[in-house]
């Protein structure tokens, strides 16, 4: 769901819920083409500080696409989500500030998506408890999420948010009955938790009544951006990214740095040749161009020619969304009321899901 | 905490801080006697139907007597603590209100004490999520009661929400900044759980400042009831109990069909002759005197007598409580808005504490 989070590992069983899942994808992108009335999208992001490209084209863009397309956006900014790893939560209200920035100046449109924190929604972290009622013990350490994550932080014990945040992930997703989320495949048992969590509660506590409905992963078909170092993934504490914020000189310095290797030929292989094909990517989501005709483009001219061109048809694009972000960073004071009107209708709509909630489950005095 | 949770095992390293939470009990008494200012009392039942004589004699006369020595009193229906253990939910309604009749008719006085339900408080129930951060998954699956509880139900798999029940227990606590809770000593582990979660909230997230008190048990000598089968513990669906709401005929009949024993003379030998020294127990809560006083009294008369006797003094003990029952129960409109009016100030005071949380955690946007 977010795009910063880390990748869990394939399970043989996950592959059915895979098919599945793509099937219904499917649908989802042409209902979006046809008629996207009725459909009410979540996506979000833990706020860990400025985005860079990876986040960009694995994930906002086709946000602001859908968005464009006229499904209705939620968008969270996942708070609590910071202290599921971590000790010290650091200057929360900076990151927050940041994120808000980037999605502004990316295009999600606050007229259009409602942006929020969650730790400002009390109604929607209730549904935390009677979901936990729906889920048990071993389902929730069956999460490949949660035990990457686990094997990641190298901890020796697990954190108690850490193993239920798949549920408070659920919240997220059906306080706004969600039914849309825009997702990698690696993520889906996450969607699937939630599947489970919003069938159960009708089951259950709704006597049957489809209350909440079952959210359908959206699989988008966003290449992975690679580290500039050649790593596996883009990450700004390895400093191989390019940020958003990121000025065109910036920019072009850390695209020179970035790792090739010794061929003089540029050829687009995935395989063979990550770090080249990365950059041929970036220049091929910059330009709506295919990776493989770029390459045959520069040909012989090299890597350094290939590394020019990427940061100067990459500084075009951002250009516009750089300009709208140094716009932005002038008046935190409307930021601060993107994020204050988000939050409101939020808790409206959360407080109205949890009296439903109250309803059905009796507990009403 | 709650009158009818399952007693835990004792685990030998639960020892130490018996003695530790015994010393720092001595000194809570002696405080309520000299100068009960500043102490803040939290106690709370889970919502399955009306109170029997084991609630009222372990717990409810208790509460009363500290409220009415100046403590100020916060009285939880824990009605999500009703799903930790069972898929059906029942007519919780009609269960919250059993107990608030039982409440007001034992004497807890809406002017003085704050009775509400924590599903009406989402401020409170938003903490889960913080003090989760704070546990680990080894600590919560050690927590004796939730064992207990998970071996009690036969269920092959731990719920979710009663592995995470203590924090949220902690979350009941803290949000009124409680720092007294009378429990039995088998209920010291949960009451750890929220010291250790206080302070390490306090060291983590408020910089060292003493935010969240740190709890104190308040230990009561207050005898345990047995069944009236000679069970070990009264309960309402094994039918060995006296409910408060019974009438005094309805009383007379169960007191008349409690098991005893074929030996004639009565004596107060609680390891020899339970059953027996379960009434003698029983009457002698009622007046006042001793256990033993009454047996010598009884002597030869036999368990006859002693039961006439028994139910004699408990219906002259519970005349005015049922009296005040019968009265409440004919009018359910001031039941509700006792309640409505608790809940309202448990919101009042949750909504100050969560916005508290949020500062010191950086989160106010």
């Amino acid at each position: 769901m977010t795009a910063n989070e880390p990748a869990p590992t394939d399970a043989s069983s996950a592959r059915d819920t895979y098919g599945v899942a793509q099937r219904r994808s499917d649908a989802l992108w042409e209902k979006i083409a046809k008629d996207p009335s009725g459909l009410r999208m979540l996506t979000g992001d833990r706020p860990t500080g400025a985005l860079h490209i990876g986040h960009y084209f694995g994930s906002l863009r086709n946000r602001v696409r859908l968005q464009d397309a006229g499904v209705e956006s939620w968008v969270l900014v996942a708070d609590y989500q910071v202290i599921t790893d971590r000790e010290v939560i650091g200057d929360i209200q900076g990151s927050v500030r940041e994120l808000l920035t980037d999605y502004l100046a990316v295009g999600i449109d606050p007229d259009r998506a409602t942006i929020f924190t969650h730790s400002a929604v009390p109604a929607l972290n209730q549904l935390l408890l009677p979901f936990l009622s729906l889920v048990t013990q071993p389902e929730l350490e069956r999460n490949p999420t949660v035990k990457a994550e686990l094997a990641a932080a190298g901890k020796s014990a697990m954190g108690g948010l850490m193993l239920t945040y798949p549920v408070h992930q659920a919240a997220d997703i059906l306080f706004c009955h969600g039914n849309l989320v825009p997702v990698g495949k690696d993520q889906l048992p996450h969607i699937e938790q939630t599947r489970v969590i919003a069938r159960r509660f009708n089951e259950r506590y709704a006597g049957g009544e489809e209350y909440f409905p079952e959210p359908d992963a959206l699989l988008s078909e966003a290449p992975t951006i690679l580290g500039l170092d050649g790593g596996h993934k883009m990450s700004k504490s390895l400093g191989n990214t390019v940020m958003l914020r990121m000025s065109a000189d910036e920019t072009a310095k850390k695209i020179r740095k970035a790792k090739t290797d010794s061929e003089r030929t540029i050829t687009f292989d995935p395989e063979g040749r990550p770090e080249v094909a990365n950059l041929l990517t970036i220049a091929g989501l910059c330009t709506g161009r295919a990776p493989e005709e770029i390459a045959a483009e520069i040909g012989d001219a090299g890597s350094g020619t290939l590394k020019v061109m990427t940061a100067e048809v990459l500084n075009d694009h951002l250009a516009p969304i750089r300009a709208r972000r140094a716009e932005l960073e002038k008046d935190p004071g409307y930021l601060l009321s993107v994020l204050r009107a988000g939050n409101e209708r939020a808790n409206a709509v959360a407080d109205e899901t949890l009296a439903h909630v109250r309803e059905v489950m009796g507990m009403v005095y």
